[in-house]
This record gives structure tokens, sequence and C-alpha cells, in this order.
């Protein structure tokens, strides 16, 4: 492995590498995961353009070294971890944007672009990236993850964002999935093949983003029920009548109180009721806001829906969102001492979510820890996130028996063992279960084809053959 | 291969399988396809089930037989020909609703049913699948061709429709490729590693379709322009505007004369202009459609727009949108004596297309034949339609040339070779010429992993290795 670090040193030069322990450390584990290993890369480095990544990609597989991008490191299921150890390639420094087409609503970046940067410097054309995941992640990995967010239900996944891609696979040879035409029907899927792929098929060198106009006006509201499942059914009565949101989010009672005793400023403006809560996003133009606005607050009342608060102002409507998008950094904040937080996310078909929920929430409460649910409601696809002591053995099995009884139960409601956070190292065993060996086995084999010496980001998504 | 069809006959019955000429022919070419081959499958099987297909497949691996999948045998591009014979699956009998949800918005069917009699069939629970192929297409060709139609600019194609695919592959293993959330990021994408895939990679036996609600309501507006320019500059700055149409289609000024020529009687209501023109669709609230309108025809104005024609009855607006739904059949009626059918697509980034469609027309008109163009503006994608004397060779090479240059400008413009006709036999060549021999040998390690004997659907998309 250093034969191979040093022969890249040599070719990309000295400063396109570290061996700095601590670089490596920040590069092998993170610690906004439950899925860290105890191995680490031997280096880390650092490409400026395709060719050169190309260039590392030919080193490694002559010197049969793994190969692990890394992007903001934002990710929580072990995605980027090192468990063969290998060399880390890190693409901080392939961060351009390469060409901006307004007219054809369409953006080509390096992978080390961050999203909202990129959404600031085209916002004057009135266009953006519809994505909203960590506000750290950077392109390169919100495509090996499939990511999503808030946004997905109205705009979809990161999937369908994706026009076409720069690959360099296993061997250095390098592909382009696609030209630039917003829709095709012409061969494989190559684009989807590597999204959500975690770097396991090949190392994606250049993006070429579809964009959607930025809406011209948006609007918030917030109404609480109470119990989820008043929520989640309020919220499929919504799906069902074809007005188009933007956001369904739901948060539940501990979020709630979370924001009243901890949220920023603007938060703590008001006093937020302690019950399950749906935070609404309409986006649109003005006129049909204001007619969705009155045929959801319509709906709702047949869910024991309690008062309907929709912002007045701009400044009222950042201020009930900041509601919701304060809420992971909040309740980090209120972390108790000697804890650290497991987050994990499933996604069910719509009518099991507001069971499953209900159910999972009552194991973490046996538990006496705080355990609380936070959802994407439009796509049935929710975040359970737990305080826990690593060093109480026990509670740390419980902790893990919550989370694995929710994830077998979303697989028997016909569910996804993960919704936006894909598999990593953390939940291989999961998607065995989620899919099957037969499925698995067909995963593996194209692997087989597309990497003949499983050097591309190894054990990630299912097992190396023969090891584990 | 007759040993095939034999063992074929006695595993699944004598009923199950077809050995006619009549039936062998109909299941070998297309009228409304240039691209056939004169070789013809030596059987075609009827199967009803999964297991079925996957006792099918069985066979023709032990035989090293080809499967080439039929579904309603409307795709253009010879993609269910059979160039190396083999057994033609017929999905006729697999045509039913295996599970409908109405509150989860998804469907279970088999790939033998469809599009129009599933819509139908669930138009009660307020639900639909949003696609618009020919109105005779089956499930299970929509996915395989990754088909889409006049709604794609507002809900996508079918690759965004799929929820999971079972799939019987080479070896007739069978495999689901999801269970059923509506999002999830777990794993490789197999369900659209199988979608537009032509049946090369595997059978596809079941589909979950994800369903969109009905709108609520629905208008028509159509206005012609001076020139196919200033007609797609309209349809530019309309997307730009963020406003949600449901579609944006322009008729250039052959399509509309036919119109007043040849339409049906509603269609020949009103007396139409002879330019090129778009006709408009409106969808959801009936609110927000009326702002809409309005918000539409003050954008159209600074693009030298006609009169702005909008449905004000729901009689008016079916009689309008006739007039775009019925634009292939009426030319086909007023197809010249001795002459055949071209049709074709493409699909550029939106601010080449007018360019890309006055070169096209421009040459097709050189040659003093009918050639007109259709177009799925908010897509970027269009077909060119032409008769021709296939007799007439000098002619016939006149019209490839016409359609090649298309293909060759279109790449030239970063654009696709098919926009939603797959590849089939039609297109092989174009998609090299699209991608580049690494993509392709890509696909093709892709395919020899899935499929290492080379039996599903052979010479589909590119050529066997060594023939050809």
């Amino acid at each position: 492995m250093l034969d191979a670090a040093k022969e890249i040193s040599k070719t990309l030069g000295e400063d396109s590498i570290s061996f700095d322990e601590d670089v490596i450390e920040h590069h092998g584990r993170s610690d906004w995961s439950t899925a860290n290993t105890a191995e680490r890369p031997v280096a880390v480095v650092y490409p400026k353009t395709t060719d050169e990544v190309s260039a590392i990609a030919k080193i490694c597989d002559k010197y049969a070294v793994p190969m692990v991008p890394f992007g903001a490191g934002s990710s929580v299921e072990g995605n980027f971890s090192s468990p063969y150890s290998g060399i880390c390639i890190d693409f901080v420094h392939m961060d351009k944007i390469v060409a901006f087409h307004p007219e054809d609503m369409d953006v080509v970046v390096q992978p080390g672009v961050n999203w909202m940067d990129l959404n600031k410097e085209i916002a004057h054309a009135g266009l953006f990236v519809p994505l909203d995941p960590s506000p750290t992640a950077m392109v390169g990995g919100m495509v090996s993850t499939n990511c999503s967010g808030t946004n997905a239900m109205r705009y979809g996944t990161m999937k369908d964002w994706v026009v076409n891609l720069t690959v360099v696979l296993a061997d250095g040879s390098v592909i382009k999935t696609r030209r630039r035409p917003r829709k095709t029907s012409a061969g494989y899927n190559l684009t989807t093949f590597f999204v959500g792929a975690e770097g396991t098929l090949g190392i994606i060198t250049e993006v070429t983003l579809k964009l959607a106009p930025i809406p011209q006006d948006t609007s918030v509201a917030v109404v609480s029920f109470p119990s989820i499942r008043d929520a989640a059914s309020a919220a499929s009565s919504i799906m069902r009548s074809g007005i188009q949101l933007a956001a369904v989010e739901l948060m539940d009672d501990l979020q709630m109180q979370v924001l009243n005793k901890h949220g920023s400023a603007a938060v703590r403006k008001r006093k937020w009721d302690e019950d399950p809560t749906l935070f609404l996003k309409f986006s649109g133009t003005t006129d049909a806001i204001k007619s969705d606005i009155k045929r959801v607050s319509q709906i709702i009342k047949s869910h024991n829906a309690g008062e309907f608060h929709f912002a007045k102002t701009k400044q009222d409507e950042l201020d009930l969102w900041a509601g919701r998008k304060e809420s992971l950094f909040t309740m980090v904040a209120t972390k108790p001492e000697n804890t650290i937080l497991w987050t994990t996310d499933v996604a069910v078909p719509l009518s099991r979510m507001a069971e499953l929920i209900d159910l999972s929430k009552a194991d973490g409460a046996k538990l006496g820890i705080f355990a609380s649910v936070v959802g994407h409601v439009g796509d049935g696809n929710f975040h359970l996130a737990m305080f826990y002591n690593p060093d109480d053995a026990k509670q740390k099995a419980a902790v893990a028996k919550v989370v694995h009884d929710m994830t077998n139960r979303a697989l028997e409601m016909e569910g996804t063992v993960s919704g936006e956070h894909a598999i990593g190292i953390g939940k291989k065993d999961c998607l065995v279960d989620e899919l099957g060996h037969d499925a698995i086995d067909f995963m593996r084999t194209l692997k087989k084809a597309a990497d003949p010496k499983w050097l591309l980001n190894p054990g990630k998504i299912f097992n190396v053959p023969g090891k584990d």
C-alpha cells in the first residue's frame, strides 16, 4: 500500500498526498456515526482533475490497493470508512463549477462542490438544485448515497437530478454515462447505476445536474395534532388531494419540547405546542399558494388538527421553518453528558408509517432514554434519534435492539432499511434481510464485473467475498 | 431451438405455445417500424406466472436458445425483433392487477397490463399512472423502453414511476429489486438497471408502479407563432418561469395543415392557424390553473405569439387537445400511396432544439417529401416523421441521410439519439456515436455478467460479440 502511495506521490506531486496522522484519522471515522472501523487509510490523496483520479486508479489497480472516495465526511453509515485500509481520495480540490447552462437548466460541476455554495452561485439565474441534505454535503457524496432531505416529496431524490456522470472505472479508464439531454431512453441507464453505489462501482469525477426554477413564492404553515397517527393520516390526505406541497415534515412531541427549551432566539419567539406537529412548506406562484393553504387547512380539519399557523410575513415564514431546520442541531446541543447519538432512518409505504413510528418510539421510551422521531412524511421516511451511553454495554445493546426491531418491522411493512443514508458498513446485514441473498448476489455479480479486483470502496453495501 | 420449444410445450402445456406461422410473423416484425429483420422466432410462448417464465428461462438456458420478450408490439426500433431467432415470450396472459394500494399510492401489476385499462381500473381512487405512450402499450414494454410521452415534462419518464420489479434472470432465477417504499437509498438501484434495458438483462414479470393523484382540474391552451424558433423560445421562457405545466407540445406548420384537412369532426370545428403551434396543458387546482393561464399568456407576448386560445369549457378543452392527440393517426391517414412512414426521435438540451428542428425540417423539405415535426418541447425531445417510397432506393437513402444528419447534429449539441423509443436494432450504431466505445464496452461487461450466454434479447442495444 505504501508503494502505491509513493508512486502516487511521485506522479501527482508531494503536495497531492498526506501521510499526516490527524488527517488520516479525520478521514477514517466520524463522530456523527455509530458505524466506525478500527482500520485507517495509509494516506489521503487530493486530486485536481479526472486525469489525476484516473492516474491514482491505475496505480491502485497495479498494486491491488483499495480506493476510498471522500467528500464532506457527513455520511452516517460508515460510507467513507476504510475497513481494508487503502488510499483515501479526497475531492476537496475538485470544487469547480465547470459549466453553467441556464438556458438548458443544467450545470456541470466537480464532485467537491458544496450544494449550498452552488445554489448561491447560480441563484441569479433563478435556478437551483432542489436537494436538501446536510448543509456540508458535497455533490459527489450526494450522488454516491442518493441523498435527499425535506424537498424529496416534491422534487424526488438525487437520482432524479443527475443528467450524466463522468466516472473513473476500477482500472483507471474513464467513461461518461450520457451527453446532456434532459430525457433519454438510449441504452442502459449507467447514470443511475452509479448513483447510490457509494463509490463501489466507479469514482465519480464530474456531474451534470438538472436544475429547477426557484419558485416564485414560498410559504410555511405549522399545525399540531393529538397523536402521531392523526398527524400522519392528515399528511396522507394532503398527498392524496393532489395539492403539490414542497415539503410535509413531521416532528414528534419530544422534538417540540426541545424547540421550546433550546431553540434559537428566532425559534423561541413563539411557544410551540408540545404535540406531534406537521411543518408544511408551500411553493409556487403567490396565487397558487394562497389557494393551497386554504385547501390544506380544510383537509386537516377532519384529522383532529389543532390551530393552523401559517406565515403572514416572510419573517414569520423563516421563523416557522427554522423550527424544522434547527431540529437536528438543537437536539444535539441538548445531548446529556457521556452519551452519544444513534440516528438512523427507514422508509415504508405511507399507510404503515404512523404505526411504525408509534411502535419505535414506545420501544425507545421503555429504555428511559431520549428517543425521538423526525419524519419526511410525504415519502414515508423518518429518522429515529436516540442518546445512549456507549460505555454502558447493556444500554448500547438495548438501543441496538430498538434499531434492529424498527428495521425488521419496516421490512415486514414492505419498506426499506435506508431511506436516504445508503448502506455503508452500518446496514449491510439489514440489506440482505431487505432484498434476499439472490438480489445481493446479483449486485455482487455486477460489482465483480465492474471491479474484478474488488478495490473500489471494498466492504461497503455488502461484504467482500471470503471476508467478514 | 425446436427441442427447447418442445420441452416448454411439455412443461407449460400445449396451449401455452404456438408454432403458427401467422402468429410468428406477427411477433417478428412491425409495420410501424423501419427496423425489421428477416429472422423469426421458432415459437411464441404464453406464460401466465413468474414461475412459468422462470421455467421457460431454465429451458432456454439449458438449450442456449435466445429469449425475446413481447408486449404490445408497439415499439418502433425493432426492440422485439428476433435477429437470432429463439423463443418469443408473449405476456398477453399476464395482464392482472396483482394488488392495488390506494393508501400507499401504488399498484402491483403483471407486465401484460395495458396502461389505459389500468388507469380506468383505478380512477375511482383518484389516482393514475402519469405516463402517456402509445395507447396500446403494456407496462412491461413501457418499463423496458423507459417510455414517456406528453406528460414527461411534469411527471418524468417511466423510470421515475417504478417502485420495484420482479425479474427472471438469464438462468431462470428470480429476484425482486426492492420492497415497496416510495423512497430508498439501500444498495444498487437494480430497478433502474432493468428499466430501459429492453429485456437484455432480465425478463420483467411483475411491476410495482407509483401513482400520482389525478389533478383536481385541467385546461388546455393553443397558440401559434411565426416561426419554430419563436415557439421554442416561448416554451423555454415558460419553463424557466417555474410555472408547472402538465405538457408543452409543439406541432409544426405541416401538422397543422393536416389537422385542418384531415382532422376528426371535433378537431375540424375550428380553423387552425397553419403555423408552428404550442399546445399547453395546465393541471392542478382550479384556482392555480386560472393564475397559470394568466401568467403564461403574459410571458409568450414577448415571443411574437399569435392569439392565445384557451379552453372555456370542458368540451373546448377536449377539442383543443384532440388536435395534438390525433396528430400521429391523422398524419398516417394522409399517407401518400406507395409510401411508408419513417418516424424517429432525438432529444437535445433545450437551448438547441429550435435550431435542430429548423435544420432537420429544411433537409426533409429539400427531398420534396412530407417531413414534419412534433415535439415534447419541455423535454427538448421531438419526433421527425417522413413518408417515403421504400422501392425508390435513392429516396430511401436520402431519407436515411436526413435521419443520420439529424442524429449526428443532436450528438454535436450534446443530445441523445433516442428520447423515448430506446435503441432496439434500429439505433445501435448511433448509440456508439453517442456514448463512445468505452461506455458501450462497460454496458457489454454488465450484460455479460448478467447473461453469460447472451441469450436475453440478443442483438439489441449493442451487437452480440463476434457477430454483426
